[in-house]
């Protein structure tokens, strides 16, 4: 039965979640004595093409793991099968995350290069934990960006989140609708998000349901009876305009019980143009209290074109284009070395000069800079031993030598607070196209350290 | 804890793992007390650009589930609150599936429009597991489907995949390993699901490692010393020739303890130049025997123009693009009600007739012709009940009354199977652009069919 949910049913069971490399490397770390601890940064290298800022998701997931990864006793097995040395297993047995963890707080708006999670811990430690940090931050921070975008271009109509279907597993159905939620969606269809998470659930009805009547209006009066102050039709199973007559004779009969039709939902054909025949027909039948919802291959783009024609929608169901982030289904998450401890205490920085991969070495801190209404201007990284004045640092501590030093906010605080980061980020660096890029620069100091390591590594190595 | 596996820690918890449309859907046929069987159909409905097959992958997952589905009391307190009736909420405590499927095995090479898996149950059955088996279908088939695209232009080197940072979530990360395999790969990165599937296991090193030395040639030392046997030394963290001039002096000193340099890996640069540069020095070291490993974001595309340069590679690791699936991360799967009971034992068949949506009406077979070689010709979809002749009935039963009827196959035999289907596909179809198109007709009374429903219902609705 676990294999069905991939092997992973205990919180215990993902120590294994990981790359073979991470431990191959780990084991020679081990073989070498190597147990000093380093610093490593988690960030996002560029923007991929149509997306101007990031909205930081996932650091909830990424504590509860680093608090409770461990190897089991089939894992030890199995590890022992590929050729692991037995002191290494005995090692991996006693495995404990005990580092300390500077994150930026989920909701945050973010950028290239930042730094977004810090982690200084044993190099073994910090190791073995970077796939598992890396792939539950590029899920729910690529569908937080993607669905803040979508929320955006639906100015203020209210957008679900209707993806389960096609999002990719298990985890991304929930994952999704918890990051859609976080980013302004007002809900989802996913009946476990919305226990385990608390989110609102939505839904109307399949094609299927009025396929199984032998009349349409058979369908319609049946959902009515078992829905009468809540239900939503969906009138294009055979042609829409035929679809919306009986939708309004279902909405007479429930005013004569002294119900009202929540609404009706289409989902194929030109959804301008017919939203806008719809909205009238209804209107003039008096009933203008009935919604339109409309779903089927939306996304930002096609959300924002549908305004733009005077559409007359007051809810878009988001599916498989937004739950799969589809035109850019990742983001360029990457967590690197940025120093060594090279004697007791004292800590040497790393960098990578790799063509077009350069890194930024030793442990860092953002500061955002705002106008006088609190309106982002610009960002500076900086080293973290800098003193940076009349900004703000983003870089919170939330683990300390293993422990929690975090209080995690609940679901709505975080929502509440992409929402405001959201805000505070100017227009110009929210077009969904040919967007202005948000300055952020690399302070003198970081500049210097650099120049200086480039030259240096060059010469060495 | 389970929280952040998404709530997802038992094969009974996934009840809840659904659309709320289904579940409003199923309230109205209790409520209306509909428990008439009915049947329907997964299938994909069109081919994206650049795709011109799907292979189809999730079955062994979807007949875990439709064994074990069922709703917990924490299940029916949240559906409760959610304003369900108390006796729709007796009736979901009993649930459990008692219908019967027909599929296409695993690893079958499919077309759109084809029926891949059947399903006849009481409706409310029928309809509570849709949103699952959509979710593990559509992930599943798309992965395996680009896996096998990436393997084939591949032209017989390996290709492992590597992808599991950038996987959506957990699930996905063991999945897209599972469907990878499936396609050709060689092995994963993934130690969860080589452990789970007995999938082999790759990996090498990443920069850090490198970076973690104050010298290159110290961590090339300290890890050959550690797998002396199998190194692959990575070595474009500062300069490649630089890097490839230190694996040669490690490969030298491993040659006087007997040991063999396993392989070089590039993941940066100019691949194709690179690779044929590392390849001569190699080479003109006595160095045949080490082998060259590619990374960076490698897919079909970028390897087949590799190849076509002479690039030098034995062997690719494939990582975020074919683990997202990145230029097509779904597939059009849908799941689409065709025949419902409308007396005891006579089944009517249903059609959609939305906008580009139409459906297939009745219980169907999809039939393939083979040329005299075995090779695949085209496929017909026709009634069950028609008796097609010299083609091979590509679905099977897999359960009869909720109870499986399937010998499930070994990852291994899936694999061979997938092997067998691919090479039995003209080479025609599986041009990685421009594709042409494989044959699929409606049988003579399948048409019939269509024609006489449309007109019956363009008349009735």
């Amino acid at each position: 039965m676990s294999q069905f949910l991939g092997g992973v049913c205990k919180g215990e069971d993902i120590g294994l979640f990981t790359d073979f490399y991470e431990l191959t490397m780990c084991a020679s770390y081990f073989d070498n004595q190597n147990f000093k601890p380093a610093t490593f940064d988690l960030f996002i290298r560029r923007l991929p093409a149509n997306r101007s800022y990031f909205l930081f998701a996932g650091l909830e997931q990424v504590l509860l793991y680093l608090q409770s990864v461990k190897f089991t006793e089939q894992h030890l097995d199995y590890l022992k099968r590929q050729g692991f040395e037995l002191q290494f297993l005995e090692y991996l047995r006693n495995f404990k995350f005990t580092g300390d963890v500077w994150s930026v707080p989920e909701g945050t708006v973010a950028f290239p290069n930042e730094p977004l999670i810090r982690i200084t811990a044993p190099i073994i430690e910090a190791q073995v934990v970077e796939t598992f940090i890396l792939n539950t931050v590029n899920l729910q921070t690529t569908m937080a960006t993607k669905a803040s975008r979508v929320v955006h271009a639906a100015k203020g109509k209210s957008v679900i989140e209707f993806g389960l279907r096609r999002e990719h597993g298990i985890d991304a159905g929930m994952k999704v609708a918890r990051s859609s939620y976080i980013a302004g969606c007002k809900g989802t269809s996913n009946v476990l998000a919305g226990m385990v998470y608390d989110i609102p659930v939505f839904g109307t009805m399949a094609h299927s349901f009025i396929m199984s009547y032998p009349k349409e209006l058979d369908a319609f009066r049946a959902f009515a009876k078992t829905f009468p102050d809540k239900s939503t039709l969906l009138i294009d199973t055979y042609e829409e305009m035929a679809g919306l007559e009986k939708a309004i004779m279902v909405a007479k009969e429930l005013e004569t019980k002294g119900f009202r039709l929540g609404g009706v939902r289409l989902d194929s054909g030109d959804l301008a143009e017919t939203s806008k025949k719809v909205r009238k027909i209804l209107d003039d039948n008096s009933l203008g209290y009935v919604k339109i919802f409309v779903s089927g291959d939306l996304d930002e783009f096609r959300i924002a074109e549908l305004l733009s024609k005077g559409a007359k929608i007051d809810s878009f169901g988001a599916g498989t284009k937004m739950g799969t982030s589809s035109d850019r289904p990742y983001l360029d998450v990457i967590y690197k070395l940025c120093e060594t401890m090279t004697a007791p205490n004292v800590y040497s920085p790393s960098m990578k000069l790799s063509c077009d991969k350069l890194t930024l070495p030793s442990r860092k801190q953002v500061y955002r800079y705002k106008d006088s209404d609190g309106n982002y201007v610009r960002d500076v990284i900086a080293l973290d031993s800098e003193k940076v004045l009349d900004a703000e640092p983003l870089l919170v501590k939330v683990m300390s030598e293993g422990k929690m030093t975090y209080t995690l906010p609940s679901l709505n605080q975080i929502k509440d607070f992409a929402s405001d980061n959201l805000c505070r980020l100017p227009d110009k660096y929210k077009a969904l196209t040919d967007v202005e890029m948000y300055p952020v620069e690399l302070s003198q100091e970081l500049q210097e350290l650099v120049k200086i390591l480039r030259e240096r590594l060059l010469e060495t190595r």
